[in-house]
């Protein structure tokens, strides 16, 4: 059965998706919107979504759960799979095959890059990418997307600043290339010198004649319409030395926010690029973010299984 | 939407409780076992609980989970959170506010002392503390309390003994407190000398009013109306040598209760502080208290989402 | 209640069953079958499946957490049970018990031979056995009988070679007991001399009367109705270099099947026994033989709660 709306049956990268694509998810994550405020509904009542995650990500895996749940659908969780007989030694393919057998659809999270490319090659169900390692976070992308549609009013031709690890942050560069799809967007890149931008990103941006501007002062990036800030992430340093020089390079406060209307986002969880003080203010949108992940993967569930 | 019956959204502390708020909680866990009779009710269909837990007490968790399925809710689980990315540096807060953006109410077990208070400060919907460390557990206290009345026909007027380890245990400070709403109550505290009850509790007494003896032989405590037992907690110790010293310093056997009508509670796990003799006999409440504890969470899920 | 169909309401073991009792399971699981082809059904609906796994067994807890939400049922999982407090010093009994009380049915995984026997003895809820050790797994061969059925339209009078590590392969075990119900079966086994099948199923079939030969070349295999592959499992192996002498000792690749009907099954996870070349013939049955899992595990469920 051919997805509604979605020309393809699994999603396992940003890249796949065109601008009619994610005008299509995000106002089907609109409506699933009023179907959480109503309450949930049976829309995909009898089917079971797979969650099968080989590395801890509680906050994706709570969310697609959710997702699942509001419209009426269950859940078969496999949580730390690596300890688990799904893994003595089989591979991945065989492994999304055997819980195909059990559900309807199935979201991994797996460590490796390619991983979710693998998986969707066989999987005899719909398959969506929940993170495969340092590649690809699709439904991260769309409902940062989603974010930026519902805080603005609009995605074209706004200023989008994006602070902080922009080196390993996966987030950051799976939002430039949806960005890609719309136009007249300016982009600010502000890292510290270790962690800028990858080629991979800059080379798309000046490829699709996306205008962009690099720095390493927090303040060039105030004047945006979005500020998306991100986590110095320790996992990713083998010098401990330089993650402790690094992790305090930046810490928005509210302070910095007097007077303009700039949103925030970031992907959570936050350490202190982000003081509390900017909670309270209308410009922190990164909760609403969050909570934006739960139409965006109803929209994405309902619709890769044919009942949007 | 303020809770039904209850004059609260957020449940921590039995400290919040009165007498009229375990009245309503009581009464509506009695209407809650019907529902469970009956195979359940569709009340809080198309609501989430998420159900969060930073230590395992997979007792507790199930018990939640059982409760919600039993209202005909969905749930979210998060078990051994500490290993998670919902824990990368992130604050309780944080994690607290994050967990209400994919549900519609909290219930959550953490390590430390006033990690409840922290949650409930912050969070959006309503929650419930499962247990924070050597501090609250007021869903146990409230069972425990449901199980004395429908054992006994009455709170008012009983001989509650508690035996074991009064130092340590959480269960018996907690009812200890849920007792001192109730008129008439005599206590008897039966410990070895380093484990005795703490002065929180007896000089809670002492104020209310609350008549209590103190002792170390088990003998002393075979006259109540509820004889509550507990387990000598081997984490609790530092020395291992006390430990096994002392574990083994009350046994409750069948012949102990021939021809009283004593009740026996025991918050569980059992080790060889209750025979398995006394099992088979009326005596033997332990198990009809687990069992009580699925309306008791019932009652309160119901109330505080404004559906009892 | 007893349940409808079968004599008993805990399923331990293979040995329980009669011919009437496949029969009868054999049956319901055919027409659980089509309820899950139409998108399941309400008939455990208000029911809650205990499913607590003391190992690991990531395939069967997702095969029968999908059976009972494909009944409408809910679920309470406790996946590694050994590191949670249901666990501190806590008997199998009182483990069962306790969960009973939050539920309507249980299913246990664990690792000792015999627990599931010692579960059945006390649980007040109908029980069944999710492996026990190198014991019983009754639903593994109850689904592989299925599969013989539905692969080839008939069990009587077949011949079924069984590949691999005989010696501790739990699974041709309780197959081999199983095909003792029918008649006129012919086994060939195949396996290294260290690792041949053990006295306890050769007794069975001469016993039996059942034909069988023993071999080490898995061409004597080829030519059966139904070739039943299993994994040389590195986990029984004290001496690791044993182990890689043996691992790899058959392979079942597609040219070995050219020309032939013979149907291939494996209990997965496989490693290098059955090469991915072999996946595309009609003759591989092994992911079927997964999917097989859910009606069968769904009849049990339904069956033993007095609904089928």
């Amino acid at each position: 059965m051919p997805a509604m709306g979605l020309p393809f049956t699994h999603l396992t990268s940003t890249k796949q998706l065109t601008r009619s694509d994610t005008d299509a998810t995000l106002k089907t994550a609109q409506e699933m919107e009023g179907i959480v405020h109503k309450g949930g509904c049976d829309l995909l009542r009898g089917k079971i979504l797979a969650s099968l995650f080989y590395e801890p990500s509680t906050r994706t895996r709570l969310s697609f759960e959710s997702a699942m749940q509001r419209l009426g659908g269950d859940i078969i969780t496999a949580d730390g799979i690596q300890f688990s007989s799904l893994y003595k030694g089989e591979t991945i393919e065989d492994t999304i095959v055997v819980a195909a057998q059990y559900s309807d659809i199935i979201t991994m999270r797996h460590p490796e890059v390619g991983s979710a490319d693998r998986a969707a090659a066989v999987s005899p169900v719909p398959f969506i990418n929940a993170g495969d390692g340092p590649g690809q976070h699709p439904t991260q992308a769309l409902l940062d997307l989603f974010t930026i549609q519902k805080e603005c009013g609009k995605i074209d031709g706004l200023k989008v600043a994006m602070v902080g690890d922009l080196r390993f942050g996966r987030t950051v560069h799976s939002l430039s290339f949806l960005l890609g799809l719309y136009n007249n967007i300016q982009l600010t890149f502000i890292s510290p010198k270790e962690l800028t931008m990858p080629a991979k990103v800059t080379s798309f941006c000046k490829e699709k004649g996306i205008s962009f501007t690099e720095g390493s002062a927090l303040e060039a990036a105030l004047e945006a319409d979005v500020l998306y800030m991100t986590r110095i992430q320790e996992e990713r340093f083998t010098d401990h030395s330089e993650y402790e020089r690094l992790k305090n390079v930046y810490t928005l406060k509210a302070a910095h926010l007097k007077g303009k209307k700039t949103i925030v986002m970031h992907p959570l969880p936050r350490v202190t690029e982000i003081a509390t003080d900017v909670d309270a203010l209308p410009n922190a949108a990164y909760f609403r973010q969050v909570r934006n992940g739960v139409p965006v993967r109803m929209a994405l569930l309902a619709m890769l299984l044919g009942k949007a």
